[in-house]
């Protein structure tokens, strides 16, 4: 599971049909202090997280997989939480 | 899952069984900018992606086992979506 | 398994909900003297780290999930042991 | 799967007894120009790659396990495919 | 699979009840030549490595809990065989 920042998202017509009407976010892995770290990863998004949010995504397919509600699908990230943000209440 | 940008394909006669007929796709992982990050990665294509085309990468075995039809292949990495590209309707 | 030093924890209001109730942990993985290496790890903490205490982290969704009591929860992360340090008997 | 070259082998007599009689081989990732990239990987072989040859390697457990004939070997990463090269029918 | 370094153990009081009476070894990715090479990874060990020795570890989680005697254990890192060294015939 990693700290990451929602960075975009992608539009892709030809895709596993798994993957229909889920957006798929750009998150960019990142320090406590919100420097970038390592490769970008795509997620889908049950949680509905906006342009630049700070959230966590988790690796773990069989929680994505249901997600979707295709045990075939090949997804495998998905966001898992959204950061409180301080001064934002 | 991985943005990436398809680089190339190998050829390997010598391969797994469940490898034959399929394109191996080699796949650049990338920022949103388009900058190489981290390790290329093998993949193969359901989609009939072309060469330098941004792609959507997933390592999960379980649906490339199922693409390829066989439950034993060692397969991981698939293309799972090929982006819509601007300018390109 | 990494070895990791806390390095704060999130709070998140929105996010799965087999996440409520656990602190989720920044954990940095560090080299044996203690130097950053790589990206930071989020994880659940069954054991009660403190803040800088260096920790062994796991990526075995299996056990995460039986800890947090749901069999389709997308945690992975884990704190598995907390380091016994020098000079504190 | 990483497109990689082969760089050496291993020899160990003290090892899990799954890995009895198969060649570990030193696996370094490369780019398509075959520039080294990231950790090198050590693999079982049972396609029979020579020094320097590219080949393509896999971390899928089960195809290895299946590959060993032990369902409880600790064995991931295998070379599933040797390149073609050029100039060389 | 890696080739590493063993560089170290760490001793937990507080951990995961199925570590009990293993050591935790660190161990360090190495190029064939010796050189360090990413992040180091923490490993149970049934062989007896000995400081400075290099081995092979893997990250079959199956492998680890089988290992353990637990099949709920978070364990996933494991030495595998410990290499012959050259001129300690």
């Amino acid at each position: 599971m990693f700290l990451a920042r929602v960075e975009g998202n992608l539009t892709a017509t030809r895709k596993h049909p798994s993957l229909t009407g889920w957006r798929l976010i750009i998150c960019q892995p990142i320090s406590k202090d919100g420097e970038a770290e390592g490769v970008p990863q795509v997620a889908i998004d049950p949680h509905g997280a906006a342009m630049h949010q700070r959230v966590i995504i988790s690796s773990d397919g069989m929680a994505a997989r249901k997600a979707v509600g295709d045990e075939h699908s090949p997804v495998r990230w998905m966001i898992i939480g959204i950061l409180d943000e301080k001064g934002h209440a």
